[in-house]
C-alpha cells in the first residue's frame, strides 16, 4: 500500500513543533541571518539565557553532579537552564526531532524533592540532562529511525541503556535527530530535515548522531547518547567539537534501539556516551551504565565490569598521520603535529604508526553494512514513497547488487576475526598502547559531502575503544592555506582524489574546531578513556590539577 | 573430480594403524568375544597394565599433578600408563584416530627433565595425559573432521587451545574419533568407524565426541578435550560415565578446531573438558587455560578471567524432571530421584523446574545448524562420493531444504536473544541458581539411535553453562522395569512416541551409567562447575574433605 510520504512524515514535524516550549522561542527577527555561520556566540548574544543559565550550560555532567550533590544548584534549575539553550539550539541548527519538556522538569522536580528529604543524590547521573538520538526507543513515544514509514511507531518500553540512566539520575529532556536509514555521516531525513554544525551553519553537523553532535557542540545537554556503526558516534563528535566514545561491542546495551536489521550482528553496532566537555563525562557515563551489569538483563553483553583506571604517562602513543587510502586534510594533519609536540613536551612516548591493510578492513565492513543488498532498508523506503537521499544511495551503494548467501556472510565473518585478530597482535608486537589518528578525513564535512567513513569506521570492523575530543585547534585562515607539498599532492586514486579536491582551502571549513581520535585496544574501554582524558588535557593545556577522573 | 572415496579413507586408517604402539597389542585371543558388552573391568584382567599402572590410571588429573609435583611419580610413567590404557581401550572400543606415543612420551621426559633441574612443575598441568578430539588441529597432524574429503588436510598450527594447555604442562597423547559431519550424538565415520560405549559395547559412546567419551570413561586420559553445539561434550560423558563441561561460549578459543561453517557464529560451537574423575578436575582444565587470557590472541573472546568459586550450599538447585517434550526413560527418572532426596538430605534447598518453551528453543538451534540448507557439509561429501550416514542424513534433515537468506537467518538470532533474555529472568525471578535434569531422554543411546538433542541442545542455544557427571547409578535390571504409570504412559506426539519406543526395558542398556545434568546461568562457569563439584560430591556420598576444589 502506497501512502502519501509528505502526510505521514508530517506527523514528526507536528510531534516536534508540538513539544517545542514556545516561551523560550525567540522571535525570527533576534535569530542571526541565514548566512551567519558561527553560532558559537549567540546564546550569550542572545539574551535568552540568564548568566547563571550560561554558567550552568557551560559545566560538565561531573561538575553539575558535584554542585547538586552540595545543594549548590537544583536539579530543575539545570534541566531548564539545558531546555533553553535546547531551544535555541534548535532555531539554529535545527536538531531536535521531540522536547521532553513537561516530563523533564517534573522529573528533576523528584530528583530535588529526592535531594531534599535524604540529602543524598539518587545516582551517579543525578540530575544530569542527556538528549536521546531519536531512534533509541522512550515507552510511549514514537520511535521513527529516520524512516517516514515508522513514524507511526510508539516504543513499548524505555531502551535498557535508558533504564540504567534513568536509575543513575538522568533526565531526559530532548530527542535527536538522525539521517534516513542511520547511515550517513551528515544528518539529513525526509522528517524534520537537516541538522547543521553550530561552528559553520554550512557545514553538517555529522552522522548519523548529528543531533547529538549539535546538541553537545552548542551545549543543550552536557552528555548525549549516539549509536555508531561506522563513525556515527565519533564524526559528530569531532564535526562539532564536542567529545564520543565508541565502546568495544557488548558492553553497552543495544536493546531498544531501532534498526531495520535486528539481528544482523557480523557488525555490531554500539550505543554510547558524546559529551560537550570532557572525555571524564564519556567515563562518568560509562561507569553509571556497566555499574549496574546491565548482562544481567541483555545476555548477549560480556559481563565485563567497569575498571577504575588512573590516567598515566607510562604509554606509548602512536600516530597514524594517514590510512594509506585517503590523505587527511591540511587542518587535520596540523593538529596532529600539534598533538605530536604538545604529548612529546609532556613525556609521553610518541612515535608513528603505519597503518595496517585499513582499504582490507574497509572491503570488509563495507559489505556487511547490508548483505541482504540493503533490501530491509529499501523495502522500508518504498513503502512510504519518500525520496531516497543521495548519502542513503550512497551507502546502499556499498552492498553488492544482489544478497548475499549465508555462506557468503559467513566468509566475511572469518576474514573480519583474522584481520581483528592480526591488528591486535601488531599493536602489541609493536609496543602500543594507543593510535592517535584522524577522526575524518576533513574537520568536518560540507552539507550532503560525507562520503569517505574509513578513519572511523576501520575500528568498528576492528571493534576497538575509540574516543574522540577536540584538539584545541580550529580551521585557521592562515595556516591552513594549502601549502608545501600538499600543493603538488598527487592523490593515490579516485577516491583519495574526491576526498582530496573538497578541500580547496580554509574558508570552506571556516571555523570549525579540529577533533582527533584516540583509539586503544580491543575491550581496553577505560583505558582508552583515561588515556584520552590524559591527551586532552596536555592538548588543551590543563593542568593534571584541573581535572580528577574518578 | 569424483575420487574413490575408499582409498581415500584407507589413509585415515592407515595413520591410526601406522600410531599405534604394537609392543601393547593384545592378541586377539587374549580379548574378550565380541558379545561381551561391558568393558569396565578388563584393565585390570587383561594383564596388560601392571598394578602401579592400574593406580595411576585411576587418577584424577589433580592427584596426578599433586604426585608429581612431590616427586612420587615421573611424567613418563604417567603418559607410558595412560597409553597402554588407550591401546587396550582402542581394541575394545574403537575411539583412536591416531597415537601420539613417541612425542607423548618425549614431552614427557622433558617434563621430567625440567622437574629433576628446577625442582618445579611447568605449570598447573604438569604431565597430564589429554585425549584430543581429531578434528581440533595440530600442526603438521592431518585434520579431517569426520570428512573423508579432508583426509589429506594438515594443520599449519597447534589449536589456540592446545598451546595453552601445553604451556600449563598438557602432553597430549591420542587423538580421538567423532563422526561423519560431526553431528551425531553418536560416534561413527567412514574413515575410523564405529567408537563404542566402554560399559556396553551395544550402545554408543556418545558424540560428536565419542572418541573423548570413551578415553575418559574407559580411563585412557584423565582429562580429554571435545567440542560441543548441541550436546557433543556431554552426551559422551553421560554415555561413558565420565564427566564433562559445556563453558558459556567465548570463554574457551575455539581457534584451530575445523569445522565445515567457520564464520557461522549464529549458534556457538564450544570447546571444553571431559575428565575420567571428577568435576574438580573440569575446573583445573578451565583454569590453566583461562588464567592465560587467551583473549589476548583470539580476540572473539570475552575477557572474562577464571574465578576461584568455593561450593557452597547456600543455593537452590531445581530439577526438571522432564523438558515437556519428550519423557525421559525410566533410569533417568530414578537418578533423578535419587539426586533430590540425597541433596536434599545434605541440606540444599530443592525444587522443582518447569521447563519453559523448550520446544520453541529447538526450533531456534536446529534452524541454525544448518542455515545453508547444509549446502557446505554435502558439498564435503559429495567431492569424494562417501556415503552420508543415516544420523548425518538425520542432523541435515533439521535444515530447511533451500538455504536461509540473511534476513531469516537474523530473524533467528533475535527469536535466539529474547529467549536466552527471557529465560534468565526466568530463573532469577524463581529464586532458583542451577538446574538439574537429564543430559539425554535416555542413559545412552543404542548404536545409531540419537535422535532426540534437545536435553543437551537447550543449553547451547540458551548459552548457559552445563556440567555432566555420573549420578552414582547404573541402569537396574530390577528397579528400572517398566513399571506403575509408566506402564500406561501415553507420548505426547511423534518425537516423545519414537524417543519413548527406545526403552523396551533396562535390559537394552545394561551396564550403563547414568549421568545427569547441572545447568547454571549465562556466564556463571565457575559457579556451575563448584555447584557441580558439590553435586556430584553429594550423589556419590563423597564426604567434603575427599576432595577439595582449589
Amino acid at each position: 500500500m502506497s501512502l502519501n510520504w509528505e502526510l505521514q512524515a508530517q506527523k514528526a514535524k507536528d510531534i516536534l513543533q508540538d513539544s517545542i516550549p514556545k516561551q523560550w522561542l525567540l522571535p525570527a527577527h533576534k535569530l542571526p541571518s541565514a548566512d551567519e555561520k558561527n553560532m558559537e556566540d549567540f546564546p550569550r548574544k542572545s539574551g535568552l539565557l540568564s548568566e547563571k543559565e550560561l554558567t550552568i550550560t557551560d559545566m560538565s555532567a561531573t561538575s553539575l553532579v558535584l554542585e547538586m550533590g552540595a545543594g549548590r544548584l537544583t536539579a530543575e534549575e539545570v534541566v531548564v537552564a539545558f531546555l533553553k539553550r535546547c531551544v535555541l539550539g534548535h532555531q539554529l541548527l535545527n536538531f531536535a526531532t521531540e522536547f521532553l519538556t513537561d516530563r523533564a522538569i517534573a522529573r528533576a522536580k523528584d530528583l530535588d524533592e529526592y535531594y531534599q528529604r535524604t540529602g543524598k543524590l539518587v545516582g551517579p547521573l543525578h540530575g544530569v540532562p542527556i538528549s536521546v538520538k531519536e531512534h533509541i526507543g522512550i515507552k510511549g513515544l514514537t520511535c521513527n529511525a529516520g524512516y517516514v514509514a515508522w513514524v507511526d511507531d510508539i516504543s513499548t518500553e524505555d531502551a535498557l541503556l535508558l533504564k540504567c540512566l534513568e536509575k543513575a539520575g538522568a533526565v531526559f529532556h530532548v530527542r535527536t535527530n538522525q539521517p534516513q536509514s542511520l547511515m550517513h555521516l551528515c544528518c539529513s531525513n525526509n522528517l524534520t530535515g537537516t541538522t547543521l554544525n553550530p561552528y559553520n551553519r554550512t557545514l553538517s553537523s555529522g552522522g548519523s548522531s548529528g543531533g547529538e553532535g549539535a546538541s553537545t557542540g552548542f551545549k543543550c545537554a552536557p552528555l548525549g547518547i549516539g549509536t555508531d556503526i561506522g563513525g556515527s558516534i565519533r564524526a559528530p563528535a569531532a564535526f562539532c567539537g564536542s567529545y564520543g566514545f565508541r565502546p568495544t561491542a557488548l558492553r553497552n546495551p543495544l536493546t531498544g534501539a531501532k534498526a531495520p536489521e535486528p539481528g544482523h550482528e557480523a557488525i555490531r553496532g554500539v550505543i554510547g556516551p558524546l559529551a560537550s566537555q570532557s572525555v571524564e563525562d564519556l567515563d562518568l557515563f560509562q561507569r553509571a551504565v556497566i555499574d549496574q551489569e546491565p548482562w544481567d538483563i541483555d545476555t548477549s553483553l560480556a559481563p565485563v565490569p567497569w575498571k577504575r583506571v588512573n590516567p598515566t604517562k607510562d604509554m606509548t602513543v602512536a600516530i597514524m598521520w594517514d590510512d594509506g587510502y585517503v590523505r587527511p586534510h591540511p587542518p587535520v594533519t596540523r593538529a596532529l603535529k600539534h598533538a605530536k609536540a604538545k604529548l612529546q613536551a609532556a613525556g609521553l612516548n610518541v612515535i608513528d604508526w603505519d597503518p595496517y591493510k585499513h582499504e582490507h578492513g574497509w572491503d570488509i565492513i563495507s559489505s556487511m553494512y547490508f548483505p541482504d543488498g540493503a533490501l530491509s532498508q529499501r523495502t522500508l523506503i518504498d513503502k512510504t514513497g519518500e525520496p531516497t537521499l543521495p548519502l542513503t544511495a550512497w551507502a546502499f551503494a556499498y552492498s553488492s547488487p544482489n544478497p548475499l548467501t549465508v555462506a557468503e556472510a559467513w566468509e566475511l565473518n572469518v576474514q573480519r576475526d583474522i584481520y581483528r585478530d592480526e591488528y591486535h597482535a601488531l599493536m602489541k608486537s609493536r609496543g602500543v598502547d594507543f593510535i592517535l589518528c584522524p577522526a575524518y578525513a576533513g574537520v568536518a564535512s560540507v552539507l550532503g559531502e560525507s562520503h569517505y567513513w574509513n578513519y572511523t569506521a576501520i575500528w568498528n570492523i576492528l571493534d576497538q575503544p575509540a574516543v574522540v575530543f577536540p584538539s584545541g585547534l580550529s580551521v585557521d585562515l592562515q595556516l591552513d592555506q594549502i601549502s608545501g607539498e600538499d600543493k603538488t599532492y598527487t592523490p593515490r586514486g579516485e577516491v583519495d582524489d574526491r576526498e582530496w579536491s573538497k578541500y580547496t582551502g580554509p574558508e570552506r571549513y571556516e571555523g570549525a574546531p579540529i577533533g582527533l581520535q584516540l583509539v586503544g585496544k580491543h575491550f581496553k574501554d577505560e583505558e582508552t578513556l583515561a588515556a584520552g582524558a590524559l591527551v586532552s588535557g596536555i592538548l588543551n593545556d590543563e593542568t593534571e590539577q584541573t581535572r580528577s577522573m574518578l
